[in-house]
């Protein structure tokens, strides 16, 4: 018997899983999107029809904040698995609402409290692991963090202490975004969250304790396959913290590519408050979060997608040794903004991110991953996820001693 | 019979009004500040008492956009002259007022719409020229854009007309604040009318015609007494509007000094639409007007003088001729910004402007400029203005064949 699946969140992310759910619809019944919002559900039902699917699909208003909601919602569709891609500020109240119907759950980052800035850690310590005993009582599978990253480089770790090491010494996650998409400036994801990212301490995990350095302190030069030399800052991210509880003894960075302009911008807005969270009251006595205005401001992150060319490479660059050899792997993978335009009408940041949660979903559906407790990606075997993400559009490839080539 | 004297207006500028009315009571009777937030009169008030000063002040809260309440507190008070300090959006509820009360009536620039970016030439034209009949009509004194540019600098293009040339070919003005006020970033007046004067295009009176550029787009290198080589850039004001009138032959031109850092700043949020006057929605649906956000975030312009050090150079290059004879004058002022806050507690940008009002309002009290009609700064002579300004802390020096040397 195939599961229902719902999808929670209606942006450009959730519009890729939509997709890949319906291209991959004979693992599943039917699909169900929930929103905030009726219409932006609607919107990307109607652009499945376009491209041709014909499973059965449904929209629905949700409040995703409201956990009874959620489980009434689940129960009335009889959905088997919930894949959550709406704002970083739900996942507690959808996690608890699948908890309470025995539903899958998959999200693509952590929970957020929209009053804060930025987590600091242990992020997955502050919400989700709280509710790993809750999970497992309810023998349902919750798999968090399960976008590119965090998700597939969590599983690029976990392959290359499968297959590599013995030992691991340091991981560093690399995201460079090589695409172009025209306008003066905007964020590839909502402007929000994205911000947040950046204007906290940036944490990393080095010499088996966290670290803390500002944004854009520390830079490093990658050369990368496809997109060449790129810089990247040391940042924080939600993949450092999960993956620092399995790799212990391991370093563990998080580097994300920056050009001069964005570094230009980002700082003006910052230096002037502008990325606050913090209401400022106006000479008119109106209450304000500059933030929200700021998010107001720039262009949609999902309206980019049509003029969006060149590539991203997002991989791990792991250190280790075997039997006391010393080595290193650079596992990544090279995705085209056109193309995933082409594909599913989203740009690549968004095409990245939304087709892992569902090739964790078949593996859900197919008792692959569907282990009955609260995981982090690396703690999955790597191999399936990453072999059928390589069907579903997202290859992986490896540069080790033995050359570049294709897992 | 002394006449009492009215401020609007209780920013920066009219701080410095106040003080120097207070420093030349003599002229006067009694002083009154009124104010949309009275607590900001008091605030004055309470700085003149703390100077050691002994006129009669009094505070008052008043709406200054209702002419009928203008006029009640005018009556009330027994003002003979008012100095219209407050915000460019008052002018013409002030100027009402006076003219129904037959009151003396001085402002420091033109009256704006709140619901514009940048007035459009004919500037003047547009609002407060109209209203010359019924000023001339009530037979009372209007004095238009008193402060130090336009004003000062509309009075050294009439010196070089009165005293240099009988053809006047180009009038610069020059306006560069060499001062630091160690901020990240500030603007030296309210930002809400900082900003408008540069997201508009920019006007100049070049060869009988108005000519269109941006922002920035024209800039040139000076090099002046005491600040030394700066390079300012080609920008819309008052003044340019008022002088091409009278000067309908010479090309007029107003060039304002901005640092990299300013112009990147600028540059930034006017990109993103965070300097627009027009409402946007946040994600929240509440409406917000970008720029307001930008002022609340921005440190208050009365805030930085205490920190405030470094020069002011403001000054006209007039080129013309005498008898066929070329040549050229520069006129103008230096000033001090820490002294200046020594002096009034107020920054040199502030003293700058809130001097020469006084000084108008003193030649008004003496009889010397009152003219009972409405007059721009150049339409009266300019020896005893600029003589006044000497002794009240604004010294007039000039370069022109026989070197550098005071008026």
């Amino acid at each position: 018997m195939t599961k229902n699946v719902l999808i929670i969140g209606a942006g450009g992310v959730a519009k890729v899983t939509a997709h890949k759910v319906a291209q991959w619809a004979n693992e599943f019944g039917a699909l169900h999107i929930a929103s905030r919002t009726k219409s932006k559900a609607d919107d990307i039902i109607a652009s499945l029809r376009d491209k041709g699917h014909k499973m059965d699909f449904a929209s629905h208003q949700i409040d995703a904040m409201d956990s009874v909601a959620v489980a009434d919602l689940i129960r009335k569709i009889d959905a088997g698995i919930c894949i959550n891609v709406g704002s970083a500020f739900i996942n507690m109240t959808v996690l608890q609402g699948c908890i309470d119907t025995d539903c899958a759950y998959i999200d693509t980052a952590i929970h957020e409290d929209p009053s804060k800035i930025c987590e600091t850690p242990p992020w997955y310590g502050n919400y989700e692991w709280k509710r790993r005993e809750a999970v497992e009582k309810a023998g349902m599978t919750a798999i968090l963090g399960a976008g590119f990253d965090p998700g597939v480089v969590n599983a690029y770790a976990r392959l290359a202490e499968d297959e590599y090491f013995d030992k691991i010494d340091s991981i560093d996650i690399v995201d460079i975004n090589a695409g172009s998409h025209v306008r003066y400036f905007a964020t590839n994801f909502d402007p929000e969250i994205n911000f947040r990212e950046f204007t906290g301490t940036v944490y990393a995990w080095q010499g088996g304790e966290w670290t803390e350095n500002k944004m854009f302190e520390v830079g490093r030069e990658w050369d990368l396959p496809v997109v060449g030399k790129q810089t990247a800052y040391l940042s924080g991210h939600d993949e450092v913290h999960s993956l620092s509880a399995r790799y212990k003894d391991s370093d563990v960075r998080f580097w994300m590519g920056f050009g001069a302009h964005y570094i230009n911008v980002f700082t003006v807005l910052q230096s002037l408050g502008l990325l606050s969270e913090q209401p400022v009251k106006t000479a008119e006595g109106q209450e304000v979060v500059p933030l929200k205005v700021v998010k107001a401001v720039l262009p949609d992150p999902a309206s980019l997608a049509p003029d969006y060319t060149g590539k991203t490479c997002i991989g791990d660059l792991v250190k280790g040794s075997r039997n006391g050899e010393p080595g290193e792997v650079f596992i990544y993978n090279v995705a085209d903004h056109k193309d995933a335009f082409e594909e599913v009408g989203s740009q690549g940041i968004s095409y990245t991110a939304g087709v892992p949660p569902v090739a964790a979903a078949i593996l859900i559906a197919r008792g692959t991953w569907d282990v009955k407790r609260m995981v982090n990606v690396e703690d999955l075997p790597a191999r399936p996820f990453l072999e059928l993400l390589g069907e579903m559009g997202l290859p992986t490839r490896v540069i080790d001693a033995s050359g570049d080539h294709a897992i």
